[in-house]
């Protein structure tokens, strides 16, 4: 076997990085942050926030670069998803694209997206069409969301410290983009042993309120780490 | 802000790929496939299976390329896994990898691991100094396997038609580089719903013989595509 056909060091490629954000907020649901493209080809449309690695960083530096260069958020906490590396996805040269998601409570960030950034949430279920591959990645970023949000409870961050069964499950209707049956949400998550009842009730939706919860933290990043300890 | 912070297009780099591919074998336990490198720097050190991506084709096609020409492996499912991307990760020339890797049954490939190809499987626990950044890649995908195995039963495929809870907890206990404690096990695993005893018994280990098990095929798909269903 030819070692050429392995390594044939000609082929050098732009490597760029387009991050998909998720906002939720319980008015408004879940939200995908985007932005205004600048340049050509396709100036003018709506995209994901992306750029290109530079010389002297990594690509976890180069992601939070961009994120903050396009939107001004400082501290979000980006995960690495799927890199993009079909031949012709952008028109102009072959770059493949490594993207990033993040998962934010939209109102811990507001104060930073200016009116500089042309930076805007979107509602996840209704995106304009967006640049290049850039609706398949957000496509691919959801499933992974609901992946993820079945195999381990999610996002107890973007709720309040104390909150009802309804706030919670309005956040899974969010992510799951359907209407969850409330018995039986209630029932799996009781389950999960991840939730301490109190004795404190909201009473703002009703005359019989209704009770507050509250993430068990210990039992959550215990069970995060392996559920075989 | 200028909008050449972004989109400097300079930076054009040789993009790789290197696969961690895991093999059980109830004897051996878990091991690691490696190869020799035929190329400068570190020529004759043990490496992953690694090649660089060409003009003509995607990531993933690129992967099975490089598995099927070190290897003489077809058809093994390989997952997408991490970008490494340090910058001088490869002391020749700036090079970001992106890693795959995969879980098999080594039987089913002995066959194809002909002397050809000099690739070896070695004990996960006791790997050799790798060239570059590969022992980092081996760490991140042994910790991605646990994390997985904790989060969802996996392994499945790995063990026989019906299996006895020995033979599973051996899986397992190969996974985490550990001694699972048997009652505790047996009860978490019980408690997924997801295994089936069968009234035959395996006489080979004792006089009193262990219930063989199947995997609950139908309700495991369940299971992994979402349990809010």
């Amino acid at each position: 076997m030819p070692v050429s056909v392995l390594y044939n060091h000609t082929h050098r490629l732009l490597v760029a990085l387009d991050c998909i954000v998720f906002g939720y907020d319980e008015e408004a649901g879940l939200q995908i942050l985007l932005v205004k493209r600048h340049l050509h080809p396709e100036k003018g449309s709506w995209a994901l926030m992306g750029g290109l690695l530079n010389k002297d960083e990594n690509l976890d530096q180069a992601a939070q670069r961009i994120l903050y260069h396009l939107t001004g958020m400082t501290n979000v906490y980006l995960e690495e998803l799927k890199v993009f590396s079909c031949q012709h996805r952008d028109p102009v040269e072959r770059t493949i694209s490594v993207t990033y998601t993040a998962l934010v409570d939209i109102h811990n960030y507001q104060h930073q997206l200016t009116e500089e950034f042309e930076a805007r949430w979107f509602p996840a279920a209704e995106l304009p069409d967006l640049i290049f591959d850039h609706n398949e990645m957000v496509r691919y970023a959801k499933h992974h969301l609901k992946q993820k949000a079945a195999l381990q409870p999610i996002g107890f961050e973007l709720l309040p410290d104390k909150f009802t069964f309804t706030q919670l499950r309005k956040l899974y209707d969010a992510i799951y983009e359907t209407q969850l049956d409330k018995g039986n949400f209630r029932r799996m998550m009781l389950a999960t042993g991840l939730l301490v009842q109190l004795k404190e009730k909201d009473k703002t939706g009703s005359k019989k309120g209704a009770y507050f919860y509250q993430l068990n933290t210990q039992k959550y990043q215990d069970r995060l780490s392996t559920f075989f300890s």
